[in-house]
């Protein structure tokens, strides 16, 4: 089954929405912004990289019927409005700042040129991440070995991305070149991306996964279960301290202290030059619904104890043994050979 | 309030049904062994020295009824039923050879009076259970200071005993001597006794808590947000390795990376000299559907999906910073310490 997380169809953001999964693969039709402020608060697309995508073709979404007279006013509102959206991932603001871009350097343009310049743009950001998640699964796969077992958190494939996925990608590739491998997936509370996408995504593909709970991680990695982790990012900053899924850092700790690689796999669109480290990363808090009721549904926790719900966490550079990402693969010294990736310096793929 | 979590009485074990927490407080009463067996696998009663206490109690229900003339055979299938309930909590398989070993000895009796010696051998197990929660406590509070910020795992409290609790019984007494502590409760997937359970009761006894899920623990840590952790046990190994819920080991390896001391509270029905070390001890798997499923309700992995879901970790004795007992507070070396205890030898409490 072919699998598009979301395009531009029909004059619309055609998406699945991820919270009705592993149910149902639903996809709804978007046509007003604030439908997609709302898709994306709700989790409904999610994802580094789709949040980059959705982001640039929500910038067009939101100025393709502005008038010639008021376009750059609205454009700033629009940014402004999907910025507010979520805070932490990197791609959700490089994704707004490709279209802005470009409608800034075309200000003198006609207007039905500017928006189809912006709606190539933005089709232009989807492409590329196509194109990138299957650059880094090439990088990456030199990283897996024939009868690896592989931890994972959170939801890093096809779902979070167009169509391949960061460090899922890693392992489709792996798995097409013939390696056998399995995955275990950390269910990822709250909001179970682990159990609800990762496993339905991994057993769509034919990948051997088993669901776990988050703190059954570290027992495997003491009977010496897991070979490898890999997870992907939502920023990292300029000495590698990268941020991404509450809980990564645990596995990250988990898997210094059993000698066990750490990976991480997130395309250059990730990186964030202006934070110097993890402290410069909002973190997003979120409900306590999430965590006191289950999924929205019955509570859980009794009512009025105090919840504490970050989205993300921040695994400093020390622990991650190399970053993926489309442009190959990045080791320590981190701070020196991030700065030669965000100047486009090609990095060499190492093993 | 006052929270009994099992008693004797009317000729019935009366005790808080645990999966109806935090919505009901609600007592069921339990007149046929089976129903115990059900209530012990569903969790219904559930933590090490309640099982002790429960299984004690069962061992007398089963055979209450039972004649002279087969009553030895009668105990006998009823000691083989209890224990095949659940097998890790060490203290139900020691309440259930307390009384046991209370009927061998009295074998040559009349058996009214027999059977009278084994209802006070089991309300004995109740009433040591009770002491030894405050003699623990007693010990244990030394550990806390002034303004500490605790993390636990699971429940390890009154619902976990008969009315003041192992690890939390140490809170509360530091709590009763003025100290001002926070408590962070893990959730404890898959099955939520620290959000439902622990969150509850200490919220009961007016105690700061917040609820995280079980991979926020890291996070915390690495803020600096946390002093000390301290946990119950289900079985502890001649050698100080320690079985504990799911996510103990985590949280274990985790504070060695932090420079938090880790503490476990256990009294000494819960170390079981026969297990060398961790590798002795039997790791319960419980039923998929409390991972895949939301406490029983909606599905949330997809169906088909393989799951693994070990009820219990084993912490290894060189991360736990000492263990708590209702002897004293032990200290590496724990074979040598340990052992002195098995023999009733009086553990110094020490700093």
């Amino acid at each position: 089954m072919k699998i598009t997380t979301l395009e531009w169809k029909n004059n619309k953001i055609r998406l699945i929405d991820q919270t009705k999964l592993p149910h149902k693969l639903e996809y709804i039709n978007i046509d007003k912004l604030g439908d997609l402020w709302e898709a994306i608060k709700l989790l409904k697309v999610r994802g580094a990289p789709a949040l980059g995508a959705a982001a640039a073709l929500g910038v067009y979404l939101g100025i393709k019927d502005a008038k010639a007279n008021d376009f750059f006013k609205e454009l700033d509102r629009v940014v402004k409005y999907l910025a507010s959206s979520r805070p932490t991932a990197r791609n959700l603001f490089w994704g707004i700042e490709r279209i802005r871009t470009v409608a800034l350097d075309n200000k003198n343009r006609d207007l039905v040129t500017l928006k189809k310049l912006l709606l190539e743009e933005a089709n232009r950001v989807i492409e590329s991440d196509r194109t990138n998640c299957r650059k880094m699964a090439g990088f990456g796969s030199s990283l897996i070995k024939d009868g690896d077992t592989i931890l994972t958190i959170c939801n890093a494939g096809i779902l979070a991305t167009i169509d391949y996925g960061t460090a899922l990608g890693v392992l489709y590739r792996a798995k097409e070149e013939g390696k056998r491998i399995k995955v275990f997936a950390c269910e990822t509370r709250p909001l179970l991306q682990g159990s609800r996408l990762t496993a339905w995504e991994l057993n769509q593909k034919g990948v051997d996964v088993t669901v776990v709970c988050d703190n059954v991680a570290a027992s495997l990695m003491q009977q010496g279960k897991i070979n490898k982790v890999i997870v992907g990012a939502d920023r990292i900053a300029a000495n590698g301290d990268a941020a991404n899924k509450i809980g990564t850092y645990t596995l990250a700790v988990l898997s210094r202290y059993h000698n066990i690689p750490f990976y991480i796999a997130a395309p250059v669109s990730t990186f964030d030059s202006c934070a110097k480290s993890g402290k410069d990363i909002v973190i997003e808090e979120r409900d306590p619904a999430e965590v006191n009721r289950l999924l929205f549904s019955k509570q859980i926790a009794p009512y009025g104890v105090k919840v504490f719900n970050p989205a993300f966490d921040v695994t400093p550079n020390n622990l991650i043994s190399a970053i993926v990402t489309d442009k190959g693969i990045i080791r320590k010294p981190y701070v020196k050979n991030i700065s030669k990736l965000m100047t486009n310096d090609k990095i060499q793929s190492s093993k």
